[in-house]
This record gives C-alpha cells, structure tokens and sequence, in this order.
C-alpha cells in the first residue's frame, strides 16, 4: 500500500496540465504569495538562486508585453506546422487545436490577472554543455525547476498557468517595460490565474517510450 | 483555511531538498517506475516531450560514470570557491561543506543504487534566447521541469536526488558509455536512492529578495 500522502501528492502532481484559458478574476494576495514562495523552494547550482520573478498585475505592463507576445506567437506556430508533416492526423488536430487556444491566450493576456516574469543572471550560471555546436540548455537546470514549482503549487491552490519562453525573443522590449539590468535576462513568463476548463488529465508517450534500461536502444 | 490536500502538497514540496548522502539500498522496482513516471507528467513545448532518460543500475555502468563525474567534480569545485570571497564567513562555510559532501558524491556515485541520466534531443527544441551574446537556457524549459517532477515525486515516496550537470561536460564519453546517437546530448544526471539524512528544511532567500511587483527594482 502506497502512503495517502503520497498518493495525495502525485494525484495534483499528475493533473497538473498547461492552462491557456484563464479567467480574469483576481487571485488573493495569500494564495499569489504561498505560490511564488513554492517557486524559491526549488533546487539551483550550489544554491545560487541565479533568478528573480517579477509578478504584473497592472493593466498597462500586462498590454505592453502582450503585444510583444502575440507578435512572437505567430513566428512560433510556424515553427510547429512545420514539424506536422510527421504527425498522425489526430496528433495534426491536437497540434492545431493547441495553436488556436495559444493564439487565444497571445491575443488576451492583459485580461490574465497576473504574469509572472522570470529572469535570471547568467553570470552565476555553470554551463557544462557549450562546447557541442548547438545550443546549451544547462543553464537552465538553475532555472526552470523554479518555475515548475510555481506551477505544480499554483495546480495546488487550484489555479493554472503555462510555462511560456516566446517573450525571450524580445528581451530588450521587455527590459524597456520592467526596467531590469543589461546584466539580467528573460527565461520564462509563466500567465497565471483561475483556469476556465478542468485541470488534468495529461496527454503524455508512455514510458516505455521515454525511459531506457542501462542503455540506449531505438 | 487551506485545503488540507494543498497541505499535504506543500509540505512535501518544502522539504524537497538536494540529498547527496545516499545509502545503498536497491529500490523497489513498483516505486521507481511511480518516480519515473511523474517525471512524463512536466511540461514541454507543444507538448513535443524532448527528452528520454535511461535509468543506470548495473554497477560496471555506474562504476564508469563515477569515474567521469570524480575528474569534473574538482573543476566546478574550484569555480564555487572563486565565488567565495563576495560571501559571508557563515555562507563560506556552509559553501565549503556542501563541496565536501559533493565530493563524497563523486566518490561514491558506483555505490548509489540508481543512476538517472537525462538526455535531449536539440532539434525539437525552440531557443528563443539564442540572440543576446552569452549562453541561452532556453532549450531547458522544455527538459528540467521534468527533471523536477522526477525530484519531488522522489522525495513524496521518501527517496532522495540531486539534480547535477557536471558530466554533461563528457558528454562524448557519456555517448560512448550509453551509446546514445551523435544526435542527442545529456543535460542531467540524478543519483537517486535512500536518504542517509532527513528530507527538508531548505535553505532558501527570502521572497522579499526573490520576488519584486510591477518592475525591478534594486
């Protein structure tokens, strides 16, 4: 038998899906403050913290970085039809439904109560995978685990939100708009609120096709 | 009043800490397969699932990795020792200590019972940081919440990791352990086991220092 504690655990952990359809009310300040600190919780590079989070509330800042947003979102939905060709035809269907509900997002995030802006300081960032001719990720083993912690404790407290990187095509833009250093840069905006639709269930490959047994095999 | 189920959830999560003392002990295979199956449950761009993971148990395998990540070990030593001088004696010595047991880590990695090494594939991943002349992090969003997820749902069954990068710096050595296509690259390894010590508390920064409203501010 399986703890109830545990089983509790992994029943929020395991509905806790990406949530585009977000309602405008307003998320109270205790709820708002009990997520982000679920975000400093998570583990970083000799516990540096490399990051900050700016939450927006205002009307205006949330304008401003939303046209940025829509205006990133449709380079990206190229990006995605371009890899459909490989698809099934109901995975082509779940891929433009999902492009229809994020261009729905892009087109209305001002009206999301709060977007939290993630940044971080590459400096204090010990990156282990730059020498293979492509683009490092290992920065972001600092970084990202934070943000799925705001995720998973928002989906605890009831609310929803999306782990987005589209706006980090416009970090100058969104520098102009939050007044952050030249030092510091954008890794995350994460919409949240009360979701609209239901949370969970995921749609995820099985693991017997994402893990392997002591080495790989195709 | 919380819901006792958010309760439940955030304690578990607040006691997530890095555990780096690991006992020997093999896991049951019922409750790794539940670890490993939270970790599918994360967030990736359009939902593309970048990533696999091959779980290491065999002891030579270990054994060969051990080896790598001992030699890489001392340099990211010497880079946290760099950082030292801007710190109080208290954190100096908290740092000092934390590279003591990491280098027990090191040392031992052969005797812990599972190796989780994380791997990628970069070109489903969608680097929109790829511009501003330092290394992105980017790419990670799509890869390290899942590393989380396999993190905490760790700790929820009483087991205990740590999220390292080091041998991502061997990552040709790696492939050759592994086998892994020339396509893809590391971008984690978990030690996973039994905790020698106890789960939480965290040492965090404050939220006053993490989190700031509207804009940046200094």
């Amino acid at each position: 038998m399986t703890d109830p504690r545990t089983e509790v655990f992994r029943e929020i952990l395991s509905t806790t899906r990406s949530i585009r359809r977000i309602a405008p009310d307003e998320v109270p300040d205790d709820v708002l403050d009990r997520v982000l600190e679920a975000s400093t919780w998570a583990p970083s590079g000799g516990n540096r913290q490399p990051w900050r989070l700016i939450v927006v509330r205002d009307r205006a800042t949330k304008q401003a970085i939303s046209d940025l947003y829509a205006e990133e979102w449709k380079k990206y939905v190229d990006f995605n039809i371009a890899r459909l060709p490989e698809r099934t035809p109901a995975t082509e269907q779940r891929v433009r439904d999902a492009m229809t509900i994020g261009g729905d997002l892009a087109s209305g995030l001002a009206d999301v109560p709060v977007l939290a802006v993630f940044l971080h300081d590459p400096s204090m960032l010990y990156v282990t995978d730059a020498g293979w001719g492509r683009h490092p990720v290992v920065g972001g083993a600092s970084l990202y685990p934070a943000v799925q912690n705001l995720l998973v404790a928002a989906r605890a407290e009831g609310l929803g939100g999306v782990l987005t990187t589209i706006v980090c095509a416009r970090e100058p833009d969104m520098r102009a708009i939050l007044g952050f250093p030249e030092s510091w840069g954008v890794h995350a905006l994460v919409p949240l609120g009360w979701p609209k639709g239901r949370h969970g269930p995921l749609r995820r490959a099985p693991l017997t096709e994402m893990v392997m047994r002591e080495r790989w095999r195709d």
